[in-house]
């Protein structure tokens, strides 16, 4: 079997990279740590040209933050709903025929002047329907340092939210006067779920004071006490989305997050379902591969 | 007039020491940044040398951080309701008959593990009460790093809650990914407004998420990001006390903060009434003084 294109899914610290069949099937991959905050402005092709050194001498589609203002070049946001079709029009060539940069959505409804963005998820979430892992109409979440939830009708993007949740349990970790009491590991169990029944219920620049005050007045084990604030922020992530219950989420994690965020979705009275992001990405990037190839 | 104590209102950041009369009229004071944090382990006895070499060879009572683990002395959490009696009676002298220290306050519901805590804050509370600044039934909020709302019922303080607002923001401008959105300066304006409005609607995780990308969409102008985060937070924290239509709130803040959630309390259908942070310390600091001289 030989490979017929690159496919890499290149984020703000970390890259994917796979040589794939026509079919999506994988030849060869690797991940690595040269996200954008390794590469130097400017020195992108050589990055390309260093995966093609591994990989083969194949075109190339680069999705995520790749196509941001600090990455190899602005590729547009496309306004949902979209789906795999819209991102093989969209494509952004960086290299004539050989490397191009898959565009990323963004959220542009009339009555919300704030709107929201992503870069990179769009492949993983239509491929994850595109590979038939979740249907075309249903609720997806991709947690990570800024969580996506996305909302699929027709097999297409339809809205999506985005919270900080990853990005705010890092800052109180390292940067917050929470941070002497956040010093141990997290895991599912009592602590965080007690965590996420208590992000339910809102006022969370309050209940996250009170992980100090519960620590100072001997009301918590000082190891419980990351736990229960990543049970907070990720049930308080999860509380805002308002799930019916028994409504099914697609969880598009590794398995520490996923782990974690299934049990809060549990929590709330819904049902997480796991899928492989690295599946849904292969089967996304394929799509708009093979998409691009019929126009 | 001459002074009768000296009471200090000594925080982890800044410090106001007063040289005050047996009835709290001011004969002296100065304020300056010699917080906790400026002050090494074991020179508080120093220090307090060199406030009376100032204000005078007087008693001395001290409130606020000072009472913590990494102050002069642990001072105990007295649990609510509590009054200026109780904080009287609760006097932890680190020098014989010489200097002493303001207990804190706790909240200990029987139906919530985590509870509260407060340093300082108590004497400002009570003693906005005492001098008749605000009634003694009434809702106050302190608004700083670490807002505090307290519900005084028969003159004492019955609960509280604790919203860390002020290091959020901080937090949010100094470390976050949102930092390079949040330079300009904040006031009240018709940004702020829209985040305090954005605020009240919960969700606080994403919506801080879609300031990156109304910038990225070019949706707010720029200047205008910092003042919107500012009201978001603030109309999180607000909004969270789900405030009844024209409730008073008695506001302990200076001049900047007190214009923004003076807005914000307004802006959820209450009532703001400024109070004066220092005559509400003031008052308190002389009522315990003349208590602890009735036992």
């Amino acid at each position: 079997m030989s490979a017929a294109f690159i496919g890499v899914d290149w984020g703000s610290t970390n890259r994917r990279a796979w040589a794939l069949a026509g079919d999506g099937r994988v030849v060869a991959g690797f991940s690595d740590a040269r996200g954008l905050m390794a590469v130097a402005s400017g020195s992108f092709a050589l990055e390309a040209a260093a995966i093609r050194a591994r990989l083969g001498d194949l075109p190339m589609l680069c999705a995520g933050m790749v196509g941001s203002a600090r990455g190899w070049a602005s590729a547009p946001y496309l306004a949902c709903p979209a789906g795999l079709g819209d991102l093989a029009a969209g494509l952004v060539w960086v290299e004539a025929g050989r490397t191009a940069i898959v565009p990323g959505l963004c959220l542009a409804r009339l009555d919300d002047p704030a709107g929201d963005v992503m870069r990179g998820e769009e492949v993983q979430l239509l491929g994850a329907v595109a590979a038939g892992l979740a249907p075309g109409d249903a609720l997806l979440c991709q947690p990570g340092t800024h969580c996506k939830w996305a909302r699929m009708a027709g097999s297409k993007v339809a809205g999506f939210a985005t919270a900080m949740t990853g990005e705010m349990f890092a800052l109180l970790k390292t940067h917050s006067l929470l941070a002497d009491f956040l010093t141990a590991g997290v895991s599912d169990g009592a602590a965080f779920r007690e965590g996420v029944r208590a992000g339910f219920n809102g006022d969370l620049l309050s209940q996250l004071f009170r992980i100090r005050a519960a620590a100072l007045l001997g009301r918590r084990a000082p190891e419980d006490s990351a736990a229960y604030a990543s049970g907070l922020l990720i049930g308080a992530d999860v509380g805002a989305r308002t799930l019916s219950p028994g409504a099914r989420v697609h969880l598009l994690a590794g398995p520490a997050l996923g782990t974690l965020y299934a049990a809060a979705i549990g929590e709330a009275g819904a049902v997480p379902i796991a899928l492989s992001s690295e599946a849904a990405f292969i089967a996304g990037i394929t799509e708009i591969w093979t998409r691009r190839h019929a126009h």
